[in-house]
């Protein structure tokens, strides 16, 4: 299968190709990039006879991806295939990359993808961003971004853009942090910010979370409830393979769905929210342990380890997760429910909980609830990807060496 | 704007046009009678500017729509506009009618709409369906599907299809009630049972609120939760025009998405659910009244009279309902939400206590209410509308007279 052709996937620019002349020797670029990657190596003949293509209109596309770096050629095809061997076509190692950036509350990480889908480079540094201003945070990240592309381009890479991932709100501009709680950012125009010269993309850490377990997850399916924690918990609505944003772009805002109205005071204004029940620092406390003092894998160590106390606490947060999780899929009636983030090294306490309340809620047979592969990578990866994506969505344009 | 082209409304029956040169006519006829049905009356030229044909193209496409009865000519256009004066083409008010049905759970109602848009006919039969077996309630909305049926023909018309709501979760084959709590039924193939000779689809009472707004509201925008209320409480989802189906078509199940966890046992086996707060039944037992003594237009009347009972249990109804919604803004993000069915009618003591837990709850600038103008019609309309909008979207093969 080939992608659809007349938009981009989400998490890219949105883009549309226009419907004229140029627009389809456009889509017809992504087309043979899209069959390549799905497929690939394949022939020249083979990428025609799967988009529905001539074999001379495919040569002519692909000798200009070729020349722009986006396609190799691998060699002759191995022999004992039916008819005179072509080459085999692969996505080129040595083409556009794209670089993703995480900011987490705790660390800063940035890595960077080839078309191939492989990470090239990757640099991290730990300590926590609370309370920063964003300035020097964002100097700290520029720092990091220009290692990774500077040891990406030691191995010929190009960058084709910069995705970062934030534990916040974003506006539709993607590029305004409008909330970011746990970073105590407001309003904050990230844009201005990171390095200039690359094209900039600015996305809530839970979407880009999402967007990896639809594009890198084992078998995930095209609708489906991502939820996923650092400090905050996140979610991400995937329907029909396309992320649901909201009118605002605020979409799949999980940790703040009221569990119990009368509970505790909530940072967003609410009260009894499930971030109040299974958010990190509720864990931590619930576990008698000093909120700030321990991260998740801690937790995951004590509950390894059999401590009753982190057992409990990760019992309650499954609770209040599977409460959440009922109207969630109540309203939306996904296939699955992923555990992803933080939550993935957590799922064997949690789980238990979540499932019977889940199943004692919902109303028909209860929604399964998966755990994510990519845990923690998946919003870091989920930024790469998406200029990954915008490249093969559309070649000729994004993924031109500036 | 014309409507989209590769797909039809939500709604419908979902089928797609072929990509070839036959579908290609089949999309045309489509745009001819979407321009017509925006900006109409319209004459040949005005069409084909609209829609980028030439004129001789849209003159066929016309002629053939007019021989099918689905437009009309209106005679020369008024004088005054430039160039030679065209015969101003107009839908049919004599061709194919959409017959909408609901089964209430204390009412049976069928109507039928022209192209137009206007109700020519319409059946309606009181008394309570709850507890009753399928077989009788059928066969009592078929006779009322007959007159209205008998009387469209009476006015030149002929049913294209019939439309059914029901209150409760249809299944993907858009035909049979997987479940119908208040109604007790389940796992019933209404399609076996509905008249034969017409093309039928069975949907949710919600889901056809939910397009009734989206065709018929006053300024609805294209993203937005309605929310409606019968005996059971009802929301549909509508993202960017369509109507969120969720991967078994049971998205929107607004009524039992959990409000206080531990709250009265609800009898789709959870707990607490919205329904047990804000129900028709819940309200009254809130208000001292015995559930199934009165319905909403005695609330109604009673909360204008003034009767302090009544506006306490509408406020608590009106707290539970900004609770459930808090999560749903949160989660889809919408422009508005919209009450529709029964709660339309009891807004003005629902929305106080329901906007101010919303504004207090969510997270940034609360989401606005709006109120249907349509009330407990949107169902029933709905139904009707998704025959006509059918039509619309395949003049070709959906209108023709059988």
């Amino acid at each position: 299968m080939t992608a659809p052709l007349h938009e981009t996937h989400a998490g890219g620019s949105g883009r549309r190709v226009p419907d004229n002349q140029q627009g389809m020797r456009r889509r017809n670029l992504s087309r043979v990039m899209h069959s390549v990657n799905a497929e690939g190596p394949l022939s020249r003949a083979a990428v025609a006879s799967r988009i529905g293509l001539t074999r001379a209109a495919v040569s002519t596309l692909v000798d200009e991806l070729i020349r722009s770096g986006l396609l190799e050629e691998l060699g002759p095809e191995r022999p004992g295939r039916v008819g005179r061997p072509g080459s085999a076509l692969a996505l080129s190692g040595r083409g556009p990359a794209g670089i993703g950036a995480e900011i987490g509350v705790d660390h800063l990480a940035v890595c960077a993808v080839d078309l191939r889908g492989e990470v090239r480079a990757r640099a991290v540094r730990h300590g926590t961003n609370r309370g920063r201003a964003p300035e020097p945070v964002i100097d700290e990240l520029t720092v990091l971004v220009r290692r990774v592309v500077a040891e990406a381009e030691g191995e010929g890479l190009w960058a084709a853009g910069l995705a970062v991932a934030v534990p916040g709100l974003v506006s539709g501009d993607a590029r305004t942090v409008v909330r970011a709680p746990n970073l105590d950012w407001h309003d904050t125009d990230l844009g201005a910010l990171l390095p200039g010269g690359l094209p900039v993309t600015v996305d809530n850490e839970a979407n880009f979370g999402g967007l990896a377990e639809l594009w890198l997850g084992d078998g995930t399916p095209s609708d489906f409830l991502h939820v996923s924690a650092e400090i905050g918990i996140g979610g991400a609505v995937v329907v029909d393979g396309r992320l649901l944003r909201g009118t605002r772009g605020f979409a799949g805002e999980l940790g703040h769905v009221p569990v119990r109205p009368e509970g505790p005071d909530c940072a967003c204004g609410g009260r009894g929210c499930l971030e109040q029940y299974a958010g990190e620092e509720a864990v931590l406390r619930a576990a008698g342990l000093e909120p700030g003092s321990h991260g998740v894998e801690f937790l995951a160590e004590q509950a390894a380890a059999g401590d009753k106390d982190v057992h409990r606490a990760l019992r309650g947060a499954g609770t209040a997760l599977g409460i959440a999780l009922t109207g969630a899929v109540n309203l939306l009636d996904p296939e699955t429910v992923v555990l992803g983030g933080a939550l993935a090294a957590l799922a064997p306490w949690l789980l238990p909980s979540l499932e019977r309340e889940l199943a004692r809620r919902t109303a028909g047979p209860a929604c399964a609830v998966t755990v994510s592969r990519l845990g923690s990578e998946g919003p870091l990866l989920g930024a790469a990807h998406s200029v990954v994506r915008a490249v093969l969505d559309d070649p000729a344009t994004v993924g031109v060496r500036p």
